[in-house]
């Protein structure tokens, strides 16, 4: 992975490269807090450590012993994460990125009752495996899911304890659930705050049961690791955290995710909330806006080039790949395709968006990966956890918690049961209604 | 549909009702403009008067024409938009909203090789409908996957001018191959530009070949043009534009939409397109960040309401639906979903959701529909497009062009073929790569 820093600087927002070589002093300082961290498996940190402690061999075992009691020798159709946030998103972007086959792979992270009902339809419940992951045991969409899926079994006549896996705490709901009824289980890591489980049994398990290489996973989480180092200008991953953090300084309140490639879209989904979740305090953060290349350089290029002077655009780009020709053509005009293909179209894109937006001083940084494979999206993800870690020491905020989330569950559990003073402010909202 | 922008007021940013009501001067004024442009079908307010300008008996005869030389009287396996930015959002955004039945229905809408590929493998290409939609017939992306396609059914024996229909303007590439090869054949209308398109044939064609009501669409886009009104506070279309102005202009960079309803996710794609290429002009425009209730709640939530005061969050309200009741449950602690629903955790979580931002002085509205049917959702596109001509016009801003995407292009072309100016500069990109 390289990270080409080249169009954030002496852009509109006057980032230079004497300002990065002058933050880099700080740079060094939060890489020793985050070195001690790791090393101390503190509490958030411990995540940049996982490609050390994650156990591949227990979510390898737990898979295959979870298949044998779903299916037998059979083949899977489909494996359905039930959980939410973080507890959903980093299998879903690694099964996105890296399952092939044919079991089908995606979370039930939504409580829309038609869209639950549809989903739960398309799949063979009898040849499924369920994962429900939530660390409390009380998340009340993920288990309201799993209330669900466990009726809509018993309606098929599918035991739902055949094809359930849970991934949680030590205690609680889900933990005793297991217990009684000696499921399968895994456990969500200590220390480790949900957007940052993707290396972890939470995020890997999916992925192993959909034959995904996860130990190639975490073996390019393990090169990120190792490439960490105390200056920007060394370490791909701080080189990026440090030059959003300086450009969100001068005014970058957007960062805009483009990979340029359609199994990484969910990288972008993922990355969003990496980053909000962790940088969004005390009045600061940048605001992620997702997107996808080349589809979404026709909506939004405008915005990127002429619009406000108040983002950075993150471009993904995969340097290699499966690639198909564009045909000859007998229709006039098209000359400039002759020869090409879909890859080189695709990636003439990438290089004249950056260029479009270089044109016109508007700040953008190119991630690059050699191929989109397990080792690379392994690579990435803990590469970005890694800066966002970083933005969170250079902008001294509290990168692991999320104690504004909270105030809404507590509303949402009071709406629904015994009133709370949450639920009393939500029922005195102020309307002014126009229809 | 209504608009309650009740939460919208006397929040960090500091707008009052008052300062609407001084707004709504040029409410006025603008929606005359708005009004004589509709009129007199002006470049661009010719979309507001689509709901009376569309041949809806000419989208479905060619639909059907479409179909029958396709499979006759057998069943369509998919329909296939090639196309790209405002030539597939609203086709893409009416069919996941409406569409019911067996065709699939998406957009080959991105160059990457290996996505195209597995989407053409699919589908069965001998049951399948392509609608080829480039105004100009020259769009590389849009082109370059017309032949891929063609070749595609060429190698499963199947004959592409008995599966293809064409949508684009009165001359160039495509409307010549449709005379060649007599496809049927739609016009991208006069003065609409794409992404204001949803309305026309561009975006009900598909529409009406996967069986939805697009007379019923038009009739609540209608009913949203017939809402249309001098005041602010008597129009929720101008309600809503007005209200993002005017947060816009006290620093609400961001607009961050989040449809509570899975059908509705490329709803918030759609609007995305609508918001940044219209408005992302002269330094000026508000980045729209989309995102899906109750799902990025648990993602986006912490830095809406804790981080930045730059943004309006709109929540989009489906009022009534199909349900699903929560089973009973022997699981601790969950007595509080006991009796309830899925849609009531889902309106829950949205309350919720609004007041933890109000608590907390983050703006936002709710936009609100009775049910997610094919008329309310051409209410809640028309009324989108109106605010968002209101935004422009409060702005100043030229809402109908896209100046900065041309530029790009022109680059991607120059970087195929022959060199351009554009396609110069981008080979002196500025490099500083770290790995």
């Amino acid at each position: 992975m390289e990270v080409d820093i080249g169009n954030a600087l002496d852009g509109a927002l006057g980032l230079t490269e004497t300002d990065l070589e002058t933050l880099d002093e700080s740079v060094a300082t939060a890489h020793e807090r985050i070195e001690r961290g790791r090393r101390d498996r503190d509490h958030g940190y411990a995540a940049l450590a996982l490609p050390e402690t994650v156990d591949t061999t227990a979510i390898r075992e737990t898979a295959r012993a979870a298949r044998e009691r779903a299916v037998g020798d059979g083949e899977l159709d489909a494996v359905v994460t039930v959980g939410i946030g973080g507890s959903a998103l980093g299998a879903v972007t690694l099964t996105d990125a890296l399952a092939a086959g044919d079991t089908a792979a995606f979370a039930l992270d939504n409580v829309d009752p038609a869209w639950v009902d549809r989903r739960l339809a398309e799949v063979d419940l009898s040849r499924t495996v369920v994962n429900v992951v939530s660390r409390s045991g009380t998340t009340a969409e993920t288990l309201a899911n799993f209330l669900v899926v466990r009726e809509a079994m018993a309606d098929a006549g599918v035991d739902w304890t055949d094809h359930t896996v849970v991934t949680t705490g030590d205690s609680g709901n889900l933990a005793a659930a297991a217990e009684t009824h000696d499921l399968p289980r895994l456990a969500v890591p200590e220390g480790v705050p949900g957007r940052f489980s993707a290396l972890s049994a939470v995020g890997l398990l999916v992925p192993a049961l959909v034959g995904v290489d996860v130990d190639a996973v975490v073996a390019g989480g393990a090169r990120a690791a190792d490439s960490l180092a105390p200056s920007l200008f060394d370490c791909p991953a701080y080189a990026y955290g440090a030059t959003a953090y300086a450009l969100a300084e001068r005014g970058a309140a957007v960062n805009a995710v483009l990979p340029y490639a359609e199994s990484l879209e969910r990288y972008a989904e993922w990355f969003a909330q990496l980053w909000a979740e962790s940088l969004g305090k005390d009045g600061r953060g940048q605001t992620p806006a997702r997107a996808l290349g080349v589809t979404d350089q026709h909506s939004q290029l405008q915005l990127y080039r002429a619009g406000p002077a108040d983002k950075l655009v993150t471009l993904v780009r995969v340097a290699d790949g499966p690639d198909r020709p564009i045909p000859a053509t007998d229709l006039d005009g098209l000359s400039y395709l002759a020869d090409g293909s879909l890859r080189e179209l695709l990636d003439a894109e990438l290089r004249a968006t950056e260029a479009s937006l270089a044109a016109a001083g508007r700040e953008n940084v190119r991630i690059q990966l050699e191929r989109a494979d397990a080792a690379a999206v392994g690579e990435l993800l803990y590469a970005s956890e890694a800066a966002c870690v970083l933005f969170g020491e250079l902008a001294d905020v509290a990168t692991f918690t999320q104690p504004a989330v909270e105030w809404g569950k507590a509303a949402a559990r009071g709406l629904l049961g015994e009133p709370t003073d949450e639920s009393e402010q939500v029922r005195e909202k102020r309307e002014l209604i126009v229809d």
